[in-house]
C-alpha cells in the first residue's frame, strides 16, 4: 500500500460538508468517486477538518492508501479530471509515508473568515464572504479578538453536537483587519472545536456593532456556556485555508 | 425631470451582457425593471460601457432620469430589493445634473482582467478568472504591456464588430503584475474599443509563454490588422472596475 498526501480546493456552496451522507453529495464523495475512477480501488479519505455544509477550502489536507504505486503529478491531474463538474480541485499530490496523517499529524489548522461590510448585498462573492450591512469597527474587534488568545475552556465557541473530548482548546493566532469594504477574520490553532470560529466571529460581530464591548467578549468566554454565544455566522464566509506539518 | 447616477456591481455569467435583447437577460433589462418596480416609471438606462455577455463589473456607471424627486439612498435601497435574485447591486445612487451623461462624460475608464495561473482548475474563483495552466513571465508581459501605452490605431486589437468611428484611442496606463498564482493585468484609457482589452490580454498571453517577443506584441500592434492579434482572452477574467468623471 503507498499513501498519499493531497491539498484541495473546494466551494463549499453545493455541498453537505466534507464528510459523507447518504442522501446528499459532499466533498468526500466526489473525491473518492474521482479516486475510483482514476484507479478502479474504493478508499475511505481522512481529512483534515471535516468542513461543514457552506465552508470552503483552499487549502485541506487529505489523505489515502492505493495498492499501487502512481505518479503524484499523474494523480492531481488524473483527479481534477474526473472531480469536474463538482468545484473541488487538487492542488498538490505527493507521496508520503506510512506515519502520516492528515488528521492525526497536524501541528496547526489556519482558518479565514470574510465579511463584506457595506450596505450594498454582496454580488462577486455572494457565495463566499458573510454580507453584514450595518458599519463594524474593525480596529475593536481586533481588541476584542487579543483578549481570548491562549488555552481556554471554549465551551461558549462549541456547537452543541461537537464530539470532542474536552472543550479547551489553544488559540494562536486570532485577528481582524480591514481591507476596504472587507473585514478579514484569521485564526490559527491546533485544532478547533466544532463551529467555533463561525462562533468565535459571531460574536465579535456584536462587538464591531458596539453591543458588546471586548469585556463582554473575554466574559461570554470566561462563562463557558454555550447560551452566551452571540448568533453564529453563517458558513459562507469561512475558508479552510492551511494545515501545517512536521517537517520531512 | 430628475437625473440619478448609479454604481453598479454585477457579476455578469449568466447575463447576455450590459444590453438588452430580445430573448435573453440583460443587466440593463434587470435595472430596468428594477426601476419600474419601485417608481412605476419605465425609463432607458445608459451605461458608461456596454460590457459583453460573461464580463463582470465593480464600478459600472449608469444614468437614468425619473419624473420624481426620490432620495437616493431610498433609491439604492429599493433598487437593491428589487433586483433579488439577479447577482447586480447598486453600490451607490446620487442626483446628478441633466448634463451628466454616463457615457459621454466619462473622462476615463479603468479595466482589470484576472488570469489565475496554476496547473489546478479554477474553482472558488471560476466564474471570475481565465484559467491559464502553463507558467507565464508576468515581468516580460509588464515589458510589452508599456511598448503599446499611447496614443495608437488599434485595429489589431479590435473586434470585426466594433461600431465606433475610428480605430484611434489613447491607452493610458496597462501594467501587469504577479500576485502568487494570480496574474493581474490593468488598464485605462478615456475609451477602449470593443473587444480591446480581451484582445490586448490575449496576446500578451503569448509573450507570457514566450511565443512573443514584446518586440512581436508591439509589431502587432503596428499592423494595424485584426489577424495579427493572438485568440481573444474570455470574459470570465474581465472586470470594469471605476469610471472617472469631472470633478462636481
Amino acid at each position: 500500500m503507498f499513501r498519499y498526501k493531497l491539498i484541495l480546493e473546494y466551494d463549499g456552496t453545493p455541498f453537505c460538508g466534507w464528510q459523507r451522507q447518504a442522501d446528499r453529495m459532499s466533498v468526500q464523495q466526489a473525491l473518492e468517486e474521482a479516486i475510483f475512477r482514476l484507479s478502479g480501488e474504493r478508499v475511505t479519505t481522512q481529512a483534515a477538518g471535516r468542513t461543514d455544509a457552506g465552508v470552503h477550502a483552499l487549502g485541506q489536507v487529505v489523505h489515502f492508501d492505493l495498492e499501487k504505486l502512481w505518479d503524484p503529478f499523474r494523480i492531481s491531474e488524473a483527479l481534477n479530471y474526473h472531480l469536474r463538474p463538482h468545484p473541488v480541485a487538487v492542488i498538490l499530490c505527493e507521496t508520503v509515508g506510512k506515519a502520516f496523517e492528515a488528521r492525526f499529524s497536524a501541528l496547526a489548522r489556519h482558518y479565514q473568515y470574510r465579511i463584506l461590510n457595506r450596505r450594498a448585498p454582496a454580488i462577486i462573492e455572494r457565495h463566499h464572504v458573510w454580507h453584514v450591512p450595518m458599519p463594524l469597527d474593525a480596529d475593536i474587534m481586533q481588541v476584542a479578538a487579543q483578549r481570548i488568545l491562549g488555552r481556554h475552556d471554549f465551551s461558549t465557541f462549541r456547537s452543541s453536537e461537537c464530539q470532542a473530548n474536552s472543550p479547551i482548546r489553544t488559540l494562536d493566532h486570532f485577528a481582524v483587519r480591514r481591507e476596504a469594504d472587507h473585514i478579514l477574520v484569521t485564526a490559527s490553532a491546533r485544532s478547533f472545536l466544532h463551529h467555533q470560529v463561525r462562533s468565535m466571529v459571531g460574536s465579535l460581530k456584536l462587538v464591531g456593532e458596539g453591543k458588546w464591548t471586548p469585556d463582554d467578549f473575554r466574559a461570554a468566554l470566561d462563562a463557558a456556556n454555550r447560551s452566551r454565544c452571540g448568533a453564529m455566522a453563517p458558513a459562507s464566509g469561512l475558508f479552510f485555508v492551511q494545515v501545517d506539518y512536521p517537517a520531512g
